[in-house]
């Protein structure tokens, strides 16, 4: 249940209203919008009487019921688009920022290089993969904090803002520095680390699991929002199906819904969806034209001697001629690139 | 394995190189295109000395082995993109072509409007169920012969190639007039209707069934293409996956994959695949995006009143916007619309 | 819409209740079982006030109104379990029918070398395709019409009752002296097919399809059993996931559930789910355990050389331990073997 | 690469080659069984040449290539069946080992009558969730520490090994007297917690990810086993597939396909896969016909009541039915229950 208050509330009045909720068992949540102020109720609302409520509370303008699990994410409850910074970079509705860079981080060369790179060519956040969940223990599993400092070398050298995956919940204080924190696919119902980076003041990128559905999604979200960390990028990269052909089946729709049902920038992840080169640009461009916010881009100087993921890595030509189409298609969708 | 051949060589020569062929109990398929002339074998190739071949046959340039199952229907053995012709619309690479109409013709009038508005937003075909597979046998099932009349008259009045849904082989005399054979997602391996459909002379477009890989959909082109019809346009519609919050999931990369595979025809139907109305306009951008050849849309008059699928069809001010945008993006990905 | 009769209501009194929803527009299905005799509604009920119609109408005894959209093969509708009678053969709760053979039907040789030995191992049906839906046109596509003639002369030699797959709805008359239609998987949504059999009096065996829902498979046997055939068995034959390991995921649960839902009977083909012979007998003894009617398996009496499926057959004294192992455990699930 | 030893060969000589091999680069496994002892390389094997090495070391019986990228727990490597000791409990073949008990433990009088219960229904293992994964972060979380408590007193109590699930890498000491360590589907994939499992002394259950391959399964085996920790039990819960009509599908085969393709135990959870209560007794039943080591059952002395998972929950009375079917069963299966 959300109730929608009336503009230019009194800070005490709604400090009360709330404070009221909780002393009945209630958690709250409260959301500042720019047309609107609402709090929402967490709990049994079954027996909450909404007109009564309205009634009788003057600072209220009018309530609905949430019939969604996922309450803080809900875009009913919070119908302004969340615009997520990260030093000059703005991810959210009206700007389609793309981060790019390699799988994995391999050495200060190659991190560096992809990074002017792709900075050239007009990627706003640079990517490198630290600490790599593979299926295999026998396989390359990340230069691990080694790759976090060669992270924090490119950016120092071109300015970029960082983001690299987390794999769990005590590495918190090793990605100092690194400006988003990535939750892997692997581990988007890992939920003892979604609270921790709950509780942290960084901008928290999710990747849709495997086979998690759109309300899993939210649902996920809604732990680290719920625990106080409202900046959560949602990243769609392909789920499991029958098909064969590629390497996951890319949930167009799911970007679509997304936009529709929460109020957090999404993205998409055509590499890993696709999982070959040769789809990423059509992808791309197909992920910008259904409205997402951005894109997670493999990009590497040498795909052919990448340490994982080569595949489905584009060289840097390939990255730069993709971010000129999409620059072309952006102003059509009224988004910043 | 496919031999190549030199430009300019007199079609005697041809005959007797593939005479020579079929008396060793191999078929083939002759293909010609704007840059080749190819002759296809199909049988157990594997004892075939290409070299051999090539270097005993004067006629031909070179030869290479088809590793895939599909050879007709191989970009590989027919390197150009085949441009399907309805009347005065075309059907293929360079072009995007709307096909519009409602789920079922419910009445003269309905079709009658539906036909004149979507003409005039600049859908190419009209599109119209009169054979309805449904689940349930208690459920509408369509207006049968009746309903293909009204489609013929709606021909009529507004010169629009028309589709429909034919749902078994003893039906095809029934479809005299009807421009295009749509095979349901259902039958799409019902293959005693691909082997009629394949003797006939009229396009027919083939849609992917709801667990069918995408190398199963070009195996049951195969079976038309084969059997002497090459004009298959492919239809991507959706899978079966997981998800709940979508009718099916749409396999953008799908079409990029069936593009690169083959020189059909493949276009997109994003109301199916979605379910629900407010998806199909940023599905059908994403897929003009993707490089589809064109969509299929349904559309009605009245869609809250509409006999099936009302949920997911556009209403024709709908439909008539969504136009408007694709035309603004078909000249970016040089489609003419 | 269901009404259970009082006991030994005379049977002009039932064609006056049944007459009178007829003339309101109601279809309607009549239940004859060895407990109740009841009346079900197809239509529009939402109005029909359930206790004014038992109170007013004394062979009534009580009412329920049936949420499912599956009517004359629900349970609720017809209680007692039904019992498919083959010749001699029963197939329906209490007994455990094994249907064996080759995957098609090859040579009079083969086809009686099998039939002879699988009927001594204790296999009550053979099974032989003759029309085979192969996914590619190049493949075997069976021996047609003179494999129907070998399998009727198998069926004339040892007696044993003959199952065989019908392709399209043209085909009934060839299945003269066959004593099952096997409707397969790819061919459970063509309706137009079901309807056909539906008219027919021989029992068909329907195969559930690669990525259809278990209410699916219930709505198709509908079609079936309100066109006026009730003689149908349903067949679980693995569904379509992202597992590669089977050829099929076998949904063990279905058979469960289908038990719970409806009073025909249900079948396993562990054969196709698995896609290996090693898989069989396992999978064969857990479809017993879970409460199977029966098995359809494939045996050939040379799988290294079989036509199609070689891989998935067994062999004659495989199958023969495999029956040997199965018949000690059906005594344990009150089945008779 | 595995190579087989001959018998009876001196440690020391056995050292030196493994040495050997470690100096080159590889690292190694070495299995010991009744029958054969092994040395298994894990490494680029590629130019290592098999004959050779058979021939220049007197030790070696014979070689062969392991294709598989599981090693360790190869059933190759390893042909023994790993039989796991909790107490005087064994898990393995040869065995059924029914695991029993709630969801979620919820308080002293609860756990402790339903631990006597089962426990006199003939369970060997009484499992209880403390720390609980739930999709919404307002959903019960679990009694935490408070709930291991409780199952270590019923532990006292009745004298049953207890099993729970353990979230995070940084649990392990609160885990404490726990005898097996639970990791959920949700964190099949959670490589930090695979490694950490693996360090421990203790058995571990590691179920199967609602979407992971048989494949990906026995490569998070092989990351515990190749740490140092060789007592995993493997267990299937379920997949997800399009099918609604069950909570997850039971992929019965995947019990077949371990067996075959490793030494592990390997047990079935119905309660997970069905999601309703009336699926479990027969879904047990199959999986002890398919070949499983034993069952994880979820019963509650309340399920009305339960706070977690009610509607699958087998009630005390249920429970001791079921058991009392395996038993007559299990005899036929060659397990001891």
């Amino acid at each position: 249940m959300v109730f929608i208050l009336k503009p230019n509330v009194p800070k005490d009045k709604i400090d009360t209203f709330i404070s009221g909720w909780e002393q009945k068992g209630f958690s709250t949540i409260f959301s500042v919008g720019t047309e609107h102020t609402a709090v929402c109720l967490i709990g049994n609302t079954a027996e909450v009487d909404l007109d009564q409520v309205v009634n009788t509370n003057d600072i209220v303008d009018y309530g609905k019921r949430i019939t969604e699990q996922y309450k803080a994410v809900n875009r009913t409850v919070h119908e302004d688009d969340t615009i997520i910074k990260v030093g000059d970079v703005s991810i959210g509705e009206g700007f389609f920022t793309v981060i790019a860079g390699p799988c994995s981080v391999e050495s200060d060369e190659q991190i560096l290089e992809i990074a002017r790179s792709v900075r050239k060519s007009g990627a706003k956040i640079l990517r490198g993969g630290a600490f790599k969940p593979r299926t295999s223990p026998y396989a390359f599993q990340g230069k691990q904090t080694e790759g976090l400092d060669m992270l924090r070398q490119a950016k120092k050298e071109t300015g970029l803002p960082v983001i690299s995956e987390i794999m769990n919940q005590t590495q918190i204080d090793l990605f100092d520095d690194i400006d988003i924190l990535q939750i892997g696919a692997r581990n988007m119902q890992n939920f003892d680390l979604l609270k921790e980076v709950g509780k942290s003041k960084k901008p928290v990128l999710l990747k849709r699991g495997l086979a998690n559905t759109i309300e899993e999604l939210l649902m996920s979200a809604e732990y680290i929002v719920s625990a106080g960390n409202n900046q959560v990028i949602l990243c769609e990269r392909g789920i499991r199906t029958f098909e064969t052909m590629t390497r996951n089946t890319l949930d167009i729709s799911a970007v679509v819904l997304l936009k529709q049902k929460t109020h957090l920038p999404v993205i998409v992840d055509p590499s890993h969806a696709a999982g070959a080169r040769s789809l990423v640009p059509p992808l791309s461009k197909a992920a910008l034209a259904a409205g997402a916010d951005g894109l997670m881009i493999e990009a590497h100087n040498n795909p052919a001697k990448a340490l994982c993921d080569g595949a489905q890595s584009l060289d840097l030509g390939q990255f730069s001629s993709l971010m000129e189409e999409l620059k072309k298609r952006a102003v059509l969708e009224n988004k910043i690139i």
